[in-house]
Parts: structure tokens; C-alpha cells; sequence
């Protein structure tokens, strides 16, 4: 289900107030992403032109129809077609000009330099000022409106029922590919379009690599197996890594476990409106300090969930360039270890910030009676 | 299995060669797929720099040992760790620096403008000059080397087994959602690591839509259903559309049939070494025209194929820009016609050229006695 025009009219708006308010006569959007959430069409192609006034979709055949039918009901938007023979850049250039659009913000972090090139190439575009945008679109995407942590609610306790099923079932002798796999059957049978990734599962060694392919490798008793699996529902994505035990683990596995725990808790506990992402990614690594860890934890605490798998907020020591997280963000809480040659751990869960803290979007906390955690 | 070290070798000696005839001192790679090319590591990051001396790869803590593993046993080949607290950028640029890198060339059709600018800002950079590429890696991904054609050949082989097994599936009163996910198991059971794309099944008036997602419309007779699916085996995707007529289909649907698999057969038959692309093109679109189709062929003939599901060359009438097709190259046959409001035919299969014409990859012709073109 796309969202309802109302939603989406609302979305449009507030691009086109934020066009105006940075200076801009217009904003090109060539992201997809950010197209399909000023539209609800998830297509390949396309882009779209934002002013203070309209917002004009640039579609070819491919998806003319789909976004024709999808933007019917909104007001100030229109479809323009990219003609038979025409390019993608020739059709913005002619509206830009028609439009007496002279400051034309772009997306920088999205747009290659050969497509600015070839738009400044246009005569419509030669004469005015293209000015780098840097997550104009993604900086509204990040605070979730109603509906969407409507998707996110009943994505995340979707999977947090997927893991209930699959995490029986890693145990010794199962391949870490069989794994996977399950896990994929299981989140079609929850009703997920499709996995959010690729899912990866690491055993035993294979743990120590943050991005693990899962293998052939076949899981052994004394292995920590890492479970990191996601989904997309209605276009949203959710993401949970479990680590399970796997008989009798070593008393430094069994430490890691204990620590990244901890460090999640510490991470959760922390974050609210107002807080720094690098203060919620502090307390994890605290937390992994105290267990002489720090080291151990190569990556960032968390990131921004919704239509993107990795999105803003950046929960990291470096990722305060956006302000404090706000109420309505989503994002994930994910410390780990990770020990060249023996093994790591990661927990993953997803929460949404509201007004007095945060609430948990995958479930209750990981299991520890039942070593997956 | 990633390639062997002597295919990788031979690729990367071709880069550095390239690197050095194109006048650059060295190029940055930021394309994933391009990185993945030259050291048979599929990393979600990670850049590389080629000198005609050396490839410096350049990886995070996620991916560090993955790249190191790869690339031990080549010559010329380094991995260099972005450290913490560092950038890529930064870290790019000591190396460029370290190296004495003038004229770098960068991918202008992958590099965003942000990215560029970041590079641009670093004291190192600020001098030197970034020069523009287009497609420089992936022309010489277009043409397959004899592990990748085996890899294509095989995947071809059993994405042909997957359609005859599911397309029996496609029937009265099942979902296109239901027979999405039969192919969906059936790729996995065939052996494909993940779909290429999200699997096409447009019934119907949805035929019409070349880019429809599959939805909850049951099929009904009469219909006739576009079944377009690819499956990625290590790491090469292959790409396979079929048409079945359900029940009795009405004339002007059967008249779609038998035009568009008479334009494929053209196209198949026109390719060949030399032959630009255009001119493949050209002969499906002249027999579409022959039907009265040719407005209803609203897209190009094919796309090439390998790491990518789209890639090099692009067959269609603005196709030309890399010359002619070449032997090794692969890629689809696909054309199609779309009704607005009644519904659409595409008919799809992968070939290589060879040195006298092209080989089927994806086996036999459509079956027309069982309604499957």
C-alpha cells in the first residue's frame, strides 16, 4: 500500500516551504528514495523539480503511468514526460528555463559529477547556479511522520517474531547458507516484500567480520553465531542481529556476550530527544571499555531506518553533524566485538525516539535464558 | 568462489595498463562493482587506486581482512586501512599525495559531487587535477573474460531450468504475488545466491507496465501474464522474461505474441561482432513495425549483463557511444509491447557474441506450443 495522498501532500509541502527557505528556486531531485517518498512510486528512474509554488515529476515511459496515477489526487504537482528521444537532463534544463529557476539546489550526496555535467552542459543550464544540497530531502525523511512508524511498528514486531522462529534453529551441524536461508523463508512467511540485505550469518571465526557472507562453513558446538537479518514491509525497512550460543562457548565469548549486552542497555538507556548521536554511541563504548573492549568495537552504534536500510541519524562518535536525535527518528542500536581469528558478537535492536525516551520497536530484550542474545 | 588470483591478475594489469594509455597517473575507483572486479571482494565500501605501477586498495575495519585475504597472493597490489578517526577522503588523499598523483582520474558516472568536493577540500587534492571518466572499468568489464563466461553460461543454463519450471505455475486464479515467490524458491533452488531484481508478474492490463510489480490481481483467462526474473550466481546475473497466454487469449494479444517473438528473433539474428547496437535494435523495432507495433516498443532492445544486471552495452538506437558489440560481450534481447489499459508481451534472452555471430545463454527459443513466449 503506498501512503495516503493526504501523507504524502504533507510531505510535498513541507519541500517545497524548505525550497524556499534555503534560497532555493528549485530543488532537483534525483534520488529515488527521496523521489518515492515525495510520490509513494518506488521506480528506477525519475526525478522531480520542487519550488515554493509545484512540484514537477520527470518520468519516461517506463513509469509515466505509475506516477501519473500515483500524483492524480495532490495538488501542485504535475508529471512531465522525458520525450521519445530526449534525455533526462534536456527535460530538466527546459523546465528549469520555463520556470525562471536560476539557483537550482542538487543533491550532492546523490548526483554524480556526470550528470551535473551534462546538465550544466544544457544552454538552459549553462547561464544559472546549480548549489550543492547535502541531505535536504534526508534530514525531513529522518523524523517518521504518523504513518510511517505506523510501518515501522509492524515491521519491527514482525521481526522481532521472525527471530523467534529462526534462532531455534541455529545449531550445531546446520550450515551457515542453510541458515540464511531460513531466515529468508521466514520473513516471507511474515509477509516482508523482501529481506531488507543480504542476510549474514557468521559463525565461530567468521564472527570477527562485521560483514560476513554467510558460507558453507558448518556451525560447531562451542560457536558463537552471529544473526543479523532485516525486512521490507511496505517499503520500510527493520534490521535485528541476534548472537546465539551454541553449546558450551569459552569463557571470553561468554564475556563478549555479557559486555555487548551491557554496552545495548547502556546505548538504549541513553538515548532520547535531545541527545547527541555521540553521546548514545559513548555509552556503548563505555560500557565495552569497562570490559577492556573498546578496541574490539570497529564500527558505529547505529543508523537512521525507514525507506533506505541505512539512512539518518548516524549513531556514531562522528555523527552529531545533524544536531540531537528528535522525536520520531528511527534508528538502530547495534554495538558488537569483534576478535580477529576467534570470534564476535553483535545485538541489534531498533528503536524509535519519542517525547520522554525511547520505545523499542523489534521486542522485548534478547534472551539470555535461551543463549541468543 | 571468487575468481581465481590469475583472472584478477590479468584484470588488474589491464586497469594499470588502461590507467597509464589514457594518460592519467592514476585512477580512483569508488564503483563497489568496479572494486569488486579487480579483487573479487563484494564490500558495501571500499575505493582502490590504480597506477600504472600498483593498485592501492583503500578499506574500513568492516571489510579490511576480506581485501587483504583477497589480494595476498597478487603482485601490485597493497591494501591500505582507513584509520580510525580518518576518512576516506583524507586517506585517499596522503596516498595520492604519497605517490605523486597529478592528473587522478575519477568515475564521473559513479562519484557523487559530494564526494568530489570532500576530495577537492583536502590540502593534498587542492592542486592536482580530478579528470573525468566515463566508463573506463566498465569497458573492459564488458568484455567477459573465459571464468566469467563460465559463470554466465551456467547461470544462463539453469535460469532456462527455472522457467520451465515455473511458468507451468502461471495459471488461473493464482496471485502474480504467489508466482513471484515460486520463482523465488525455485531460484533458490536451482542455486542462485539472490534474485538479480525484484521479480516482474504483470497479468493483465498490468502487462502494460514494463517496470509492474508483482500484486495481489489474480490471474484470469484470457490474460496474458509477463513473467520477467534473473538470478545472481557468484556474483554474475543473468535475465529471463517469458509471456504465457492463459486460456484463450483474444486476437489482438495473440497478434502481440507472435510479433515480439518475431523481433527477437531479429535482433538475435542481426547481432554479432561488429554490430553496433543500433542496428540490433533497429531489426527488433522494424519488425514491430511491421505489426503497426512500433509506438508500443517503449523501451531499448537489451542491456549487457554480468556483476551487474544492468551494464555496458546498451542496446538501442542511442547505443553506439562504445561502438560496435564485440565477442565476450553479453547481454539481453528483450523487446516488448505495452497497451495502455489492455496489457503488454516481453519476450527475454541473454547472449554472448562470439566470433560468427551469438550463443544463447538462456537455452531453447520460447515454446509456443505451450503458450510460453
Amino acid at each position: 500500500m503506498p501512503p495516503p495522498p493526504d501523507v504524502v501532500a504533507v510531505r510535498l509541502a513541507a519541500a517545497r516551504n524548505g525550497t524556499a527557505a534555503a534560497g532555493l528556486d528549485g530543488l532537483l531531485v534525483t534520488n529515488p528514495v527521496n523521489l518515492r517518498y515525495l510520490t509513494g512510486v518506488a521506480a528506477s528512474a525519475g526525478m522531480a523539480i520542487v519550488t515554493a509554488e509545484a512540484a514537477v515529476v520527470v518520468a519516461d515511459a517506463r513509469y509515466l503511468r505509475q506516477f501519473e496515477e500515483a500524483v492524480c489526487d495532490l495538488p501542485q504537482v504535475v508529471v512531465a514526460a522525458v520525450g521519445v528521444g530526449h534525455s533526462y537532463e534536456g527535460t530538466v534544463a527546459s523546465l528549469v528555463a520555463a520556470r525562471a529557476i536560476r539557483r537550482l539546489g542538487v543533491e550532492a550526496e546523490h548526483l554524480t559529477v556526470a550528470r551535473l555535467a551534462a546538465l550544466r552542459r544544457t544552454p538552459e543550464l549553462a547561464g544559472g547556479e546549480c548549489v550543492e544540497t547535502h541531505g535536504f530531502l534526508e534530514r525531513f525523511r529522518a523524523i517518521k511522520d504518523v504513518w510511517e512508524l505506523g510501518r515501522l511498528r509492524e515491521a519491527g514486531g514482525r521481526l522481532a517474531e521472525v527471530a523467534t522462529c529462526i534462532l531455534p534453529e541455529v545449531s550445531e551441524g546446520r550450515t551457515e547458507r542453510e541458515i540464511s536461508w531460513k531466515v529468508e523463508l521466514a520473513l516471507h512467511g511474515a509477509g516482508f516484500e523482501r529481506p531488507a540485505f543480504e542476510t549474514i550469518v557468521a559463525s565461530g571465526p567468521n564472527g570477527a567480520r562485521p560483514h560476513h557472507r554467510a558460507s558453507d562453513r558448518r556451525i560447531a558446538a562451542g560457536d558463537l553465531v552471529v544473526v543479523d537479518f532485516g525486512g521490507v514491509l511496505e517499503g520500510y525497512a527493520v534490521d535485528m542481529t541476534r548472537t546465539v550460543a551454541v553449546g558450551r562457548v569459552p569463557a571470553p565469548g561468554r564475556a563478549w556476550l555479557a559486555a555487548v549486552a551491557e554496552a545495548q542497555q547502556a546505548a538504549i538507556d541513553a538515548a532520547g530527544p535531545g541527545v547527541l548521536p555521540s553521546v548514545i554511541d559513548g555509552a556503548a563504548r563505555a560500557a565495552l571499555a569497562r570490559h577492556g573492549l573498546a578496541e574490539a568495537f570497529v564500527h558505529g552504534t547505529g543508523h537512521g531506518l525507514g525507506l533506505d536500510v541505512h539512512e539518518r541519524p548516524t549513531i556514531g562518535p562522528r555523527g552529531d553533524h545533524d544536531g540531537p536525535v528528535a522525536p520520531g527518528m528511527v534508528f538502530t542500536v547495534e554495538p558488537g566485538v569483534y576478535v580477529a581469528g576467534q570470534g564476535g558478537v553483535r545485538i541489534e535492536d531498533d528503536v524509535v525516539v519519542t517525547t520522554t525516551g525511547v520505545e523499542r520497536l523489534t521486542g522485548a530484550p534478547p534472551d539470555a535464558e535461551a543463549h541468543e542474545f
